[in-house]
């Protein structure tokens, strides 16, 4: 495989993990990007270095970004997480802008190391609520990949694939059996302990656990 | 003045300077922006605090952000800075994607503060070699406004302000100097000393000093 590689950003999450797996099981070699952005939920990021390993990744970069310094979010304030709810309304676990930065930061690496396309877990379904997880916005980003850099200026702009944008959790969970993916070591939960276990009651860890009872597959989530 | 302010991209250099101190003398209160990307000319950072406070700013934040674990520029790498050269190359000055970095984070802060429009002192004449300086990137950036945030989805999408985008670096100095703007407290180089000391020989320098001749005003740098 000396074909270029794909940067695929790897949150620790399930959805990050089985877009990098699909990426992966086409024969694509990948580098995996954690970013470290203040999330409250740690463990994420020592579970994205586990699954880049298993993702057989020939590099795992690490960015940290002090999004604590913008706010606005649950994820990375002193807000209370909220529990299950659901309505079409943002949650307020909205990180504002965070996948345009992250994005970003994924174009950058992408440039630096000429790789030819970005992954992103992005998934318009489970997270209608967040303006960065729909078509529109992927289709914008690559608009301004291709005049943002060196790359695209010369007609070569990374292409964003987004392989589990209109799946449904319980498809992504399907996916990834099919591939053998190691759920139990992804962390999904907005409250994770340090160790990686779930707190079982908030919504990333509702839809989680809804994903699995839908496809018939025993959750291997350990629960706190 | 009530109306919502304007996140103000504020590198400690001359350029971004200028921009914001336009926009301000418009009326419009600023949010002021710093992001510590490891440049190796930290003095900048150190510029951009002061210059926040000249511009009356209500609020200076700074965002960290490792581009070094990426990698790729002169700026951040371990690679000598070049003295004056030219051509339409891409420099080695370019920071892969830093641009796009740059004002994602601006997104994510204007949204988080309910600014309307984000400053960036782009300019497409002395930097047409960096593809993230040219109107189709800002207008590309735009569009990805309109849809990658809360306030974009509702129709009220930050405008990307480049006031100096058009101009020579003379007529950035001239507008400066009708608004009194202090240059020599901004630093420009790309090998300052930490006391903002400028080295004269990079294309920074080269670039900044050329301004100030052009515009037939004593060039008031301090250099090492």
């Amino acid at each position: 495989m000396s074909a270029p590689p794909a940067v695929a950003l790897l949150s620790g999450g399930m959805d990050s993990l089985v877009a990098a797996a699909l990426v992966r099981a086409e024969g694509n070699r990948l580098i995996t990007l954690a970013v470290d952005y203040g999330q409250r939920h740690r463990a994420e990021l020592s579970a994205a270095r586990d699954l880049s390993e298993w993702l057989e990744a020939e590099e795992h970069v690490v960015v940290g970004v002090d999004l604590r310094a913008i706010g606005g979010s649950a994820l990375t304030d002193e807000i209370d997480v909220p529990h299950a709810g659901g309505g079409d309304e943002i949650p307020v676990t909205y990180v504002p802008a965070r996948n345009t930065v992250l994005l970003s930061l994924a174009l950058g690496l992408a440039e630096a190391r000429g790789a030819t396309s970005i992954v992103i877990g992005a998934n318009r379904i489970d997270y209608s609520g967040y303006p960065d997880c729909r078509p529109a916005f992927l289709d914008a980003f690559g608009k301004l990949a291709e005049v943002a850099t060196k790359v695209g200026v010369e007609g070569h702009a990374p292409r964003i694939l987004a392989p589990i944008l209109e799946l449904s959790k319980a498809e992504i969970v399907a996916r990834g059996v099919a591939l053998g993916v190691p759920f139990e070591r992804s962390v999904s939960c907005y409250a994770a302990t340090a160790e990686g276990r779930a707190c079982g009651r908030c919504d990333a860890c509702r839809l989680r656990r809804d994903g699995f009872v839908a496809a018939g597959v025993v959750d291997p989530t350990v629960y706190a």
